[in-house]
């Protein structure tokens, strides 16, 4: 049923011209995929070497080990640990290309002015640089060599950039369990070596082993990737636009920008302006451009730039045969866009050198040739215009305004206003008092397996309404924001009223002449790094462990592997981290054991699965008064 | 049927004793798989993502594209990129450690001598070091700082350890498809990256990052490996002994070092030796040191220690009821062992922290401890065997005398013989004149989808009967030593007329007073560098590519993911490489057709499947007939 598929009005309309023009969506593709192979569901296969396939029966009638002798959970501790690894390694790149970036810059050998002098400043002073009064360009190559360093570390001493950023109580904590990640690159080496055949026998090691990745995630990824982008771009401040696909205009040049990297988002947004007078030549308004995913939420953050459109509705938005090119650079980007692209004028445009997708133009985008390449990209956008079928346009009239740019340094400017000293006070005498209940980051994906947003909206609803404030990141942000959860009325419609006059009082203190929106939106699924900033600062603040706080995340649409490397990060933060899709563990009962219940004993965090929104909702709201009695806050 | 299991009548023998034990083998696992899934054996399962698990209709029935849009070639060539990244995470980090490990010596911080100066000045001066008069432990210094370079390269500069070695023919090639390896780690973790749900869709972009893989477990795995290991421990030089499970002694404390690093297993023979007075104390006239696997083939090369058996038999060791101890360290280590451990007194001793193994006793080996740590397993073996029940003592007897210990500098110095000045010229000439028609490189493993060691050795003895030279490494040399093909009986038995006439005239040039043995043990899986060098050197000799070469390269029963890394570099490197075990590619007839015959345009080798010993030996045949025709060789 098409109701079934979405919530989303927009990618609802558009779904019905999808079958009308004959086009196949991700969701044509998931049915045609049941039903899915039990044994991989369960995550009791394992395909590590070529004895294999092997699988355990589930009910007990079959084999219990694989050929080799590895037990059921083994094989789903394996296949774990090689996930998370995974997205941790998706992260790290990203990071690492970031870096890179800022090396360029700060030698004057790419067009990318470094832009946050100020962020600069506060990284190198955190990892113990003289920050006063270098020159910026020297001292971020100071901050690069320390970042190139970690990756260069061929000592036992852990990441530089977590031992510089993570709470001190964590990291004793972390230290004990032996899972204190060194160079993040050889962690990564060392976990895929681990996983391969004859290696690791041991649950609770490769448990272990997979805690340590989520810190390699956290810090070589999330963190690393978010103070290098905020550095060379800015870091985010409030800023105001619209989100959903209805942001396409139908006289203008749309030129969708897709992926999860600033750096050639950044440049495509900026050539868009410049050029935007050639848009005329053509016979067009001017170029608009939108943001799909976390490409999506960097140029929203920083920019401005309206949202377009989450994971699942990706083909949708060239459905609507408006989006003259879509520019896509790394992750979640669906090889299918290429054929859908095929049916309308649509540009589709790879441009890293990992990403190619046969059927798209391929443009090579690098460091060196950013202004060139983007450039041409907006061009083909403009030469795209002129071969738009006007039978084939339809535009949703659907978009929701939206409050973005909601960065730590973005928040801590709004509390200022209310206490200049000490912003964060405001937010935690709120929390003390109750008036805030307690804090959830909503964060992660689309998963197909579930009605498009509507776990993200009805689950923050009800957190909402139970007065918790939500931050959100990813397309977690982007369901929140095409909801309505992210403006001043969506805070006087779902916010419960002691929530309401927090926010009230803090977006009038900040001469915003409205409430903060109910659900911040904090940025892309790197930026899940200043949800993880916000809690250690807080934790900092009141001195004590940030397992302690009443605060815990949710990936309620989990999909990507980066969804489940950020989920164990959290985990090892000591927050209690809520899974709406069951991750593939459930056939390893000791594992799902260690991950749900055993891990809490020893890093006070764990993952809490739970399918529905609303008792996830009610079990993370049961969560945080438990916290909040443990603290002595309430009875 | 028992015969089907092995031809190794040791196996065949202690197979009949487990199942009057009531011991569960491999082989009983594998029977219980039956049917094994169609869907992994073919590659076109894919569960990259919480999406899935998504899996392609092999017959155009179903489903044709993953949810994503993933085709099916994008599928298995994804799948086949993660593996084959897998088996070079496996060999980089076991070179890593033993760079860390001649670091460590060479600073005097462990009791670890550089044995081994020559090949120490020979690396270096390969390097651009100044080797001649530098005090050795500085001089190892030297190496180890480009070694870690290697990993730490930030810029996009290849490996320096494959631009030092590898022919400049093939750097070429590899240069212009653009897969030449930067740092190893920075590859392995883009490996993984470009592997996530929503990256490369490119089947062809997915094949040439396998390529690269290759490279990278070629130079920066098995070549790394090999130099720093034969730097500490000494490049091996003829050795006999004998090998199977009858070297065995009964009234001898057995101990079996298993896995593949000679970082441990050197230590536990050194400390066998020293204590072996010990063992009278608890009733024993010594200590039996047996090795099984690559640390086997480790301490055979160097030590002249007997081999015990290679992977398929391992659990088959504990059954004779005579292993005291079983000391692992990593890779191809069956989990199944503890569970066959408990049935005797066999203590199962893990020792690295990524290899644990419930019900095995853990006793952590380090560099620093290493000392300590060999001396606690010994005298853990020397307090087992007083445990020993005679009742489940069964030794077979059958053991087979073998030459090893054929490193490139061995081979060197037994030409030399018979021309100091060009080791190499009585070689080739005598390749040019027919007398040797080419030689063919069997390594890797068993596989239990087919009977242990048959394809070896049927194989083998077809290719020594037509005057192909062969060499071996890993579970494949264990099949030949057993098999008698390892021993100068082996060169009259089953060497052709003007094979055996050279292998003759060798032998007794160097002084054997016998033949060499037919297929010249080279060593261990890293060994396979060895194979790597002496091709270069002879390419080198004769002014030719490697491609042209009258050498191919075999793996008859491929497991491991290993295996699959190391038969990609012995592609990149130009050879036919054949696969006696079909791995999960078949489904995607694009990939297959690019492994098979695409690549052969651009790179020069490829992959050949051959699922019948004499069918193989045959195609190799033909192969190393055609590329002799080439050179002008044969009409």
């Amino acid at each position: 049923m098409l109701s079934e598929r979405s919530i989303d009005p927009a990618a609802l309309d558009l779904l019905k011209k999808a079958a009308k023009d004959g086009i196949e969506t991700v969701w044509d593709r998931y049915e045609a995929q049941q039903p899915q192979c039990g044994f991989g569901s369960l995550g009791i296969c394992c395909r590590h070497c070529i004895q294999g396939p092997c699988r355990i029966d589930p009910f007990g009638q079959g084999p219990t080990r694989g050929i080799c002798g590895a037990t059921v959970d083994v094989i789903v501790a394996r296949n774990l640990l090689r996930q998370v690894a995974a997205g941790a390694a998706a992260h790290v790149d990203h990071a690492y290309d970031a870096v890179e970036a800022l090396e360029l810059a700060a030698q004057g050998k790419i067009n990318y002015p470094i832009k946050d002098k100020n962020k600069l400043r506060t990284i190198a002073a955190g990892l113990g640089l003289d920050a006063t009064d270098q020159d910026v360009n020297a001292l971020a190559l100071e901050v690069v060599k320390v970042a190139y360093a970690d990756m260069a570390n061929h000592s036992q001493t852990p990441i530089q950039w977590l031992m510089a950023h993570a709470p001190k109580e964590r990291i004793a904590v972390w230290k004990d369990l032996g899972i204190l990640p060194r160079n993040p690159d050889r962690e990564i080496r060392e976990a895929l070596h681990q996983t391969t055949m004859g290696m690791d026998a041991d649950p609770v090691n490769l448990v272990l082993a997979t805690a340590k990745q989520g810190l390699v995630d956290g810090y070589a990824g999330l963190k690393l990737a978010t103070d290098m982008q905020d550095i060379l771009f800015g870091s985010p401040t409030p800023v105001v636009t619209e989100a959903n696909l209805g942001v396409l205009k139908s006289d203008y040049v749309n030129l969708i920008v897709h992926g999860h990297v600033p750096l050639l988002s950044e440049k495509i947004v900026e050539w868009a302006k410049t050029l935007s007078t050639e848009a005329q030549s053509v016979g067009a308004q001017g170029i608009q451009v939108a943001g799909i995913c976390c490409s999506g939420n960097e140029v929203l953050m920083r920019q401005g730039i309206p949202l377009a459109t989450n994971f699942l509705a990706q083909e949708l938005a060239i459905v609507t045969g408006a989006v003259d090119a879509m520019v896509v650079d790394v992750q979640c980007i669906m090889p299918s866009l290429a054929q859908v692209a095929a049916c309308y004028h649509t540009e589709l445009i790879t441009t890293m050198p990992i990403v190619k997708i046969p059927g798209a133009t391929h443009i090579p985008f690098s460091l060196e040739n950013a202004d060139e390449a983007a450039q041409v990209i907006v061009r083909k956008a403009l030469t795209a215009y002129t071969k738009r079928d006007p039978q084939k346009i339809h535009i949703p009239d659907h978009r929701s305004t939206i409050m973005a740019g909601f960065s730590v340094e973005a928040i801590s400017a709004a509390l200022a206003h209310l206490d200049a000293d000490q912003p964060l006070k405001p937010l935690v005498d709120n929390i003390a008092n109750g008036n805030i209940l307690g804090v959830v980051a909503t964060v992660g994906c689309n998963n197909v397996k579930v009605t498009q947003d509507l776990f993200h909206v009805e689950m923050v609803k009800e957190l909402l309404k139970n007065n918790v404030l939500v931050v959100a990141t990813g397309c977690s942000a982007h369901a929140l924001a095409k909801a309505g959860l992210m403006n001043s009325e969506g805070t006087e419609r779902f916010a419960g009223a002691s929530l309401q006059a927090v926010l009230t009082a803090v977006g009038e203190a900040a001469g915003l002449g409205a409430p903060l929106p109910p659900v911040l939106h904090m940025g892309s699924c790197v930026d899940n790094s200043r949800i993880g900033d916000l809690v250690t600062a807080i934790a900092r603040y009141l001195g004590v462990d940030t397992s302690a706080l009443p605060v815990a995340a949710s990936a309620p649409e989990p999909q990507h592997e980066k969804a489940l490397s950020i989920g164990t990060w959290a985990v090892t933060m000591g927050l209690t981290t809520h899974l709406g899709v069951v991750p593939p563990v459930l056939g390893g009962k000791q594992v799902t054991e260690l991950l749900t219940q055993g891990l809490t004993e020893v890093i006070g965090g764990k993952f809490y699965v739970e399918t529905d929104p609303l008792l996830a909702a009610q079990g993370l709201i049961t969560d945080i008064r438990a916290k909040r009695r443990a603290l002595g806050l309430d009875n």
